[in-house]
């Protein structure tokens, strides 16, 4: 049996929970669970164990990781840093440490700093997610097929690698080894950039004095491109503070470009818009069909990734350090 | 028996045809109807006919439009100009003209400059659509309960109005009297703006030299913040260059937008960046529970729209100058 803590039951905590939970203990690499949930608003975790997300609702954070074996901090990016340092001195010798944020390089750092040297720490961030948030958000095939970015150093526990993988399988998702510093630099531009957009164009929109008559017209477009300005305001600002240098960089790119095509707009420069337009479609197009969740090298093995991963073939539990 | 006239049959042509022709006559404001469709391309209509879109292929501009009484052309909005210059000497006098472009005040003038007296224009802008393009994509409930826009001057014949509107209630959609200008100025940024950033976003991220490796980490958000960059470039491409004042104007609008947040982000301030996603949530949250798809004015009873629309009831098909 394998002891699972949750800290945080928003709509990933939860979803993890629910996942977690629904596993053929038969088929899944972790075997046979237990998961205990924690949120600081016991009302939120009493709606998680509505939803059968956890097995038990802990009181505090220490009763929460007593006996763990893997620890899943689900909380608000800045959170962490506090969850942290409240949990080092609560934590089991031995036990794995691993997070869902959207920001990898700070989280890397915390750990580093503030878990003690017995406690092993992988970085973890499912690409996946909703609009709503909260426990009744919540679905257990948040995961399938998603990609999940894990980050591990030449340091980290190969047991505790695999401990991650396997929980990264056991709720349907694709591990996917990746260093924070990169990862933060990718998802500013597929993640971070597309959430400031969608705000943007409601921010630009809804402030305008004619926005009582133009709500009407807005149709499915405006409803897809603002999608994630309705998500949660804590953890996007959270996103949005944990990776300045990342964004800042997209923003400037966005500018450019927004400089560019209202140039060529007021010019009526047909050619320059025509190629704009056509470059954009062949690469959304050719990335829709290239079956985005696979992880590059999946789909042609000629190219197959040379990233290490551990094999999970005889994957055992290893003893409890006391 | 009405006859219309279909030019153009792409997904809007094509959309309309079958939503017509699927209408129940006996319930219909228009009654029985043919329907007649062209494309400059024959393998289009074809196609069109093989979706059930037309009673009829037609084989040139002249023979699509004989004795037709309502002539819709659905093709992209800068070839309008032409159609109607083309149009003109074969229209049957008292024949009604409308359009379906998503820029109305250019093509409002192109219709008052070449369409002769004897001809009535009302022009139409359904605000519904899809990533897709062609007859293939065509979908017989694409404008059922789309607000569907309308223009008309205090000098277009009641009966012409009555025929349009009738047409935009066959076909499942809500008649949304407003004026060309304030039309294009308000689409500009509820609908051609989230086109931008949808190319914006994609041209960032796929010009990076990143983006082989970013691109299996896109997801969701990515992939609805982006939707419109895969819609058809000849048509957006149209859209662009007939409405630049409306656009620029919001352009700048998000310009700002960005370089604030970007000056906020890179100072890490908390309280601006929260204010702006909570504010961003509220307003999109409240749109989208105002059922958007509704007129304004018609949840509320009190707020009765004054705008004159003529009344459908004892609706008869004019008699047909000769």
């Amino acid at each position: 049996m394998i002891r699972i803590a949750i800290i945080g039951m928003g709509l990933i905590g939860t979803s993890l929970g629910m996942a977690l939970r629904n596993a053929d203990p038969k088929e899944s690499p972790l075997g046979s669970l237990e998961v205990i949930g924690f949120d600081r608003e016991p009302r939120v975790t009493r709606e998680a164990r509505g939803r059968l997300a956890i097995d038990r609702e802990a009181r505090t954070l220490a009763d929460a990781v007593r006996e763990a074996q893997i620890v899943v901090i689900a909380t608000p990016v800045r959170a962490i840093q506090d969850v942290l340092r409240d949990l080092a001195s609560h934590l089991p010798a031995g036990a794995i440490v691993t997070d869902v944020a959207s920001t990898k390089a700070l989280v890397c750092r915390w750990a580093a700093d503030l878990l003690p040297a017995t406690v092993a720490f992988v970085g973890g961030h499912p690409m996946a997610g909703r609009e709503q948030s909260g426990p009744g958000a919540a679905d257990p095939d948040l995961f399938r097929n998603a990609i999940y970015c894990l980050t591990a150093t030449s340091t980290t526990p190969a047991h505790a690698v695999e401990a991650v993988e396997a929980l990264v399988r056991t709720v349907g998702a694709k591990p996917y080894y990746i260093d924070p510093e990169e990862h933060d630099a990718y998802v500013a531009g597929i993640s971070h950039l597309p959430l400031l957009l969608s705000v943007g164009l409601v921010t630009a929109t809804g402030n305008s004095p004619a926005w009582k008559e133009m709500a009407p017209l807005a149709a499915t477009g405006f409803r897809d491109v603002s999608r994630l300005a309705s998500g949660d305001p804590q953890m996007q600002r959270d996103i949005l503070l944990t990776n300045p240098h990342g964004l800042t960089r997209w923003i400037d790119e966005l500018i450019r470009f927004l400089v560019t095509a209202r140039e060529q707009i007021a010019a009526g420069d047909v050619a320059a818009i025509e190629q704009m337009l056509e470059q954009a479609k062949t690469t959304r197009d050719a990335w829709l069909a290239s079956k985005p969740h696979l992880r590059p090298g999946e789909a042609e093995f000629t190219n197959f990734p040379t990233v290490e991963r551990p094999s999970l073939i005889g994957f055992r539990w290893p003893k409890r350090e006391k």
